[in-house]
């Protein structure tokens, strides 16, 4: 099936469909009609349809979707069964939030390797993963193979770092926290970015921008 | 001017454009092509000139755009000349990065209070503000008026205190952090949110659906 032509507006909602599908099958509900997961959503029952649509028929008129098979599908559709590696690079606030905190797994990652450079940084232990120096990332990756790479390091260094982690054979993605705009992909490998920034500023013209 | 029909999409860009154009503004650049405007953020002069039309018309044909008027015209309508007052409620991982290392001001945003219940955390000092109890959130918040509410906190503690900002008369709108997914406009304030989980799996989908 050709997903080439599914719109990043579409594939941005599928993580919310599956954390929702995931939690109501925590809850025991074993089937769910599209009018109340568009409740649980915000959105609404026909925006569902057309949305799943794009990855093929999913559901039944007057039964609705069985909540296991399409979590599961949409799991597979978001890759989470593929058993991605990722390395982060930059210890700092972000960098020690997202090992302590982040649950990687429920989004199907395994982070394997952390790295700095700060001398008393490099060494200790963070999530559960010993600090490594920027220095051996090369070696790390011959052995590991890691196929994301974090950056949540200062962004004066992003852009270097940047092209090592793309410069990797087996990084396929990169996932960037830095106020660098590093946004294209490079070689063909998709950059997702976290921008605070531009979060902020959307709020601030939704306030201004506001009906009332 | 009406923006009510502006949709998100475009919206979301703004801020690039904003940033892009204040740094060609620290680089001493006076005017740009919208081809070169487009090289620069990985767009079309096309899309550029389609988004900037939602706004009325800038730019004059051959000419391109004066950097300074296009960067001040975007930021007011950001609402970043709005004067916005935030207040943080969480200080955990994500609560100190913020306070210490993310620019508010640069998005036009002034922290004024920062809030937490944990003992050795409230009294302390972050990022230039001294940490409040909770409790104390409503009182600050008669004597200061900010727009906006920043939830850092955990996810089971975060839809009573959201719902806590939200009743606050001067909250205009929220930003969330947290994992529980409070997206709705609740009584028409708008809510951003930043959610590491479904940026993850957005990289995950990208990665295996690409086309090697």
């Amino acid at each position: 099936m050709s997903r080439d032509n599914v719109s990043l507006a579409v594939v941005r909602r599928l993580p919310r469909y599956y954390r929702h599908l995931h939690e109501l099958l925590g809850e025991g509900v074993t089937r769910i009609s599209s009018r109340l997961l568009a409740d649980r959503l915000g959105l609404t029952a026909s925006q569902i349809r057309q949305d799943l649509n794009c990855f093929g028929g999913f559901g039944q008129q007057g039964y609705g979707y069985n909540v296991e098979k399409l979590c599961r599908e949409i799991g597979d559709i978001l890759g989470l069964g593929a058993g991605l590696r990722a390395v982060i690079i930059g210890m700092g606030h972000i960098g020690h939030a997202l090992c302590n905190n982040f649950d990687f797994l429920s989004a199907g990652v395994t982070l394997v390797g952390a790295f700095d450079v700060a001398e008393g940084v490099v060494g200790s232990s963070v999530g559960g993963l010993t600090v490594l120096h920027a220095d051996e990332l090369e070696t790390f990756a011959a052995q590991t193979c890691p196929e994301i790479g974090i950056l949540t390091l200062s962004r004066s260094d992003a852009r270097a770092m940047c092209r090592r982690l793309s410069a990797l054979p087996s990084v396929r993605g990169l996932w960037n926290f830095t106020s660098e705009d590093i946004r294209q992909e490079r070689d063909g490998k998709p950059v997702e970015y976290v921008n605070y920034n531009d979060s902020l500023m959307t709020l601030c013209y939704r306030i201004t921008n506001s009906r009332e």
